[in-house]
C-alpha cells in the first residue's frame, strides 16, 4: 500500500510559470519544519538578475549624515542574528477564493520556512546615523524590468515604515539554513522581514535609502494592495503582516483511506505573535476538536495533528482552524479581494473512507 | 516583463503523492514533442520493486507450445522497433469531474510523450508459438503490495485481448527517448500499448503469460473500470483507447496579459487514429476558429497553435476543441463516472486583458 522508508520517492517543486520562474513548495510533502533550499517556493516579479558578485557593495544612502556602503565581507564581520522565519506570498492560496480571481493560481505551497542569518538592518542604519525626520527606508533589488500596466522599467522596490525596518529581528541576512543564500533566493543578501508577507523581503539587495516621506512605488501601491470591491479601488488598503492561518498536510484532499484510526496533520502560522490553538473537525464545521501543536516560535511555523478513529464507511469534510496570541482566529469565509491576497479562510478537505 | 531565453528557470514535476510516487509532468511548460525522461510523469500503485538486474530473465509462458525466456541481452538482439507514442494516465485531469470523485487529483499532466524502442511483444509471442485457443496476455510487474479494497497482495499485473497483444507497434521496450528506460518507468523493460490509456503498458516486466480464458485480476474488473453511476456499479465497462483530446498550454488559467496578439497554442492528442483538426474558441464556446495543427502521427501528439488579436480589456474564455480521423470530437461535457477516468470536455481557461 504505502512504504514511508521508501528512499528514492522525492518531492518536487510545482511549476507555476516560468518566466519569471514562480514554482510552488511541496507543502503536504515536508515533514520537517525547515524547507529545504531545494524546495523553498519561487516567487519572482522579474527575471533573474544578471549580476557582477565581484564588485558587490551595498549602499546605505538618503535621509542620513553618513552615507555608506558594505562589502560583503564588511557585512559579515558585523554582529549576526539568526531567525526562523516563516517566509509566505502574499498570494499563497489565491486559487482558492470565489468567485475566481486573476494571477497566479497558487495553491498552498507558495511558502517557506528555515533559518535566516544575517545582520539586523537597524545595524546599517546606525551606522548611517539616520536623520531625526526619516520615514521610511527603501530596499531597491538588483531585478528589474516592464510591467503591463506602467510604460517604465521598474526595478523591485519597496519601503518599510521606520518602525519595521528598526524591527531587530528585520535583517538583511546572506545565509539560510547555514548555507550562503541560494542565487534564485537573493544572494549574496536579501531583506528579510519576519511576520510580513514575503513581498516585503527583497532579495537580491542593491541599496538602502532613507527617505522622510511616504513611497509610493508601483509594489506597493498598485500590488500588494487588498482591494475589497471588483470594479473599483475604493476601501483599499496596503498589504502587511501575515494573517493567522494553517494547512492540512494529511490526508491529502480526496483521498481514499481505510477504517480506523488516522493521524490528521498539519502547520499553522502568524506574523503577528504565536499559534495559541489549533482545532479539527471532520464533520464539516459542525464540531471542532483541539489538536496538538508544538510550541511554535515567533515568526515561525507550529507542527499540529490529531488522532481521530474514522470508524464509517463514508466521507468526511476535514477542517483546520488556527488562532494566535492576539485571538485572531482563521474566518469561515476568506476576505475576498480582487488581487486575491492574504486568504486565511480554514482549511478544508474531503476524504473517502472505505 | 517576461524572458523567454532565461536559462536558468527550469520547470519541475508536481508531486501529487510521495507513497507510492505520483508527480505530473509539467505540461504547459514543454515546448517540444518529447518529454525529457526527468520530467516523465510517474504514476505508481505500489513502491518501487526491489530488483536484481544482474538476474533478469523474462519469460513467455501459459498457453504457448514453447515456454521460453529472454535474457536482456537476447532480447536486444531480437529485431527492434522505435513508436513515438503518448502515455496518459486514464485519471488525466481528474480533478476537473463536476461532481467532484475521489482518487489522485491529477491536473492536465499525467501525461507525457517520446519515443519508446523495443521489441513488438508478438515476435516474442510467436518464439513461444502460442495455443490456438488463446484469448488474452497477462503481462505481470516486479511492484505489488495490498490494496485497501482486498485482503492479499496483489502483483500489478493486466491482460490484453490477443488482437491487442500482436499489434506490431504493441512494444517489449527497453529504451526511452534513446537512453535506457529509466528505472521509476520500468527499467530494465516495459509494455507499451500505444493507444490505450497507460494503464496497460506495465512497468518492470517479469512475465508474460498466454491464458486461454478472460482474465479478472483487480487492476482491471476494479480499477480502470467507467462506473457511470454514483452508488452502484451497474454499465460499468472497462478503461481501453485513449479518448480524443486537447489541453491548452499558453495563456495560462487566469494570468493577465497586455492588449494585442497572443499567439494560443497546445497539444491534442488520440488513442485511435490522427488529429485531423483543432478549433479554438476565445468567446466561451460561442464562435470557433480552426487553429493551425502539425501533423501527428498516430499514437503521439499534435501540436496547435492560433493568433488571435485580443483588442479589448475584459475577461476571455478560452476553448479548444480536438477531433481526430474517426470522427470523435471532445464533448462539451465530460462523461461522468465514479472513478474518474477519461476526461476528454474541451479545455478551458480564462484570462484577462488589461
Amino acid at each position: 500500500m504505502t512504504n514511508e522508508n521508501d528512499p528514492i520517492a522525492k518531492p518536487s517543486l510545482t511549476t507555476k510559470k516560468l518566466y519569471p520562474e514562480n514554482q510552488e513548495s511541496p507543502i503536504h510533502f515536508l515533514s520537517n519544519k525547515q524547507t529545504p533550499a531545494s524546495l523553498f517556493y519561487k516567487r519572482n516579479h522579474f527575471s533573474y538578475p544578471p549580476f557582477n558578485y565581484a564588485n558587490f557593495w551595498i549602499s546605505v544612502n538618503g535621509s542620513v549624515k553618513k552615507p555608506i556602503a558594505f562589502s560583503i565581507e564588511e557585512l559579515l564581520a558585523l554582529p549576526s542574528k539568526t531567525v526562523e522565519v516563516v517566509m509566505e506570498c502574499a498570494g499563497n492560496k489565491r486559487s482558492l477564493f470565489r468567485p475566481k480571481v486573476f494571477g497566479e493560481q497558487w495553491e498552498k505551497g507558495a511558502m517557506s520556512v528555515g533559518r535566516f542569518k544575517g545582520v539586523a538592518l537597524k545595524t546599517l542604519l546606525e551606522k548611517a546615523n539616520i536623520d531625526s525626520n526619516s520615514q521610511e527606508v527603501v530596499i531597491e533589488g538588483y531585478d528589474d524590468g516592464y510591467r503591463s500596466d506602467l510604460d517604465n522599467v521598474y526595478a523591485y522596490m519597496r519601503s518599510l515604515p521606520l518602525k519595521k525596518a528598526l524591527h531587530p529581528d528585520t535583517l538583511i541576512a546572506y545565509s539560510y539554513n547555514d548555507q550562503p543564500l541560494p542565487f534564485k533566493h537573493g544572494y549574496p543578501i536579501r531583506l528579510i522581514v519576519p511576520g510580513w508577507y514575503a513581498m516585503a523581503s527583497v532579495k537580491w539587495v542593491k541599496q538602502i535609502t532613507v527617505i522622510s516621506a511616504s513611497f509610493a512605488g508601483p509594489f506597493q501601491t498598485i500590488d500588494y494592495m487588498y482591494y475589497p470591491n471588483l470594479d473599483n479601488d475604493e476601501d483599499a488598503f496596503p498589504v502587511t503582516t501575515i494573517n493567522v492561518n494553517s494547512t492540512i498536510q494529511y490526508p491529502l484532499d480526496r483521498d481514499i483511506v481505510d477504517t480506523g484510526k488516522h493521524t490528521i496533520k498539519g502547520i499553522a502560522w502568524t506574523g503577528d505573535g504565536v499559534i495559541k490553538k489549533v482545532e479539527v473537525s471532520v464533520d464539516g464545521g459542525e464540531s471542532w476538536m483541539p489538536a496538538s501543536v508544538d510550541n511554535g516560535q515567533e515568526f515561525s511555523l507550529s507542527q499540529w495533528s490529531l488522532t481521530y478513529p474514522f470508524t464509517a464507511k463514508k466521507e468526511y469534510t476535514i477542517m483546520s482552524r488556527a488562532t494566535d496570541s492576539n485571538k485572531r482566529t482563521q474566518p469561515e469565509s476568506p476576505f475576498w479581494n480582487r488581487k486575491g491576497y492574504g486568504y486565511n479562510a480554514v482549511d478544508q478537505i474531503t476524504i473517502k473512507v472505505e
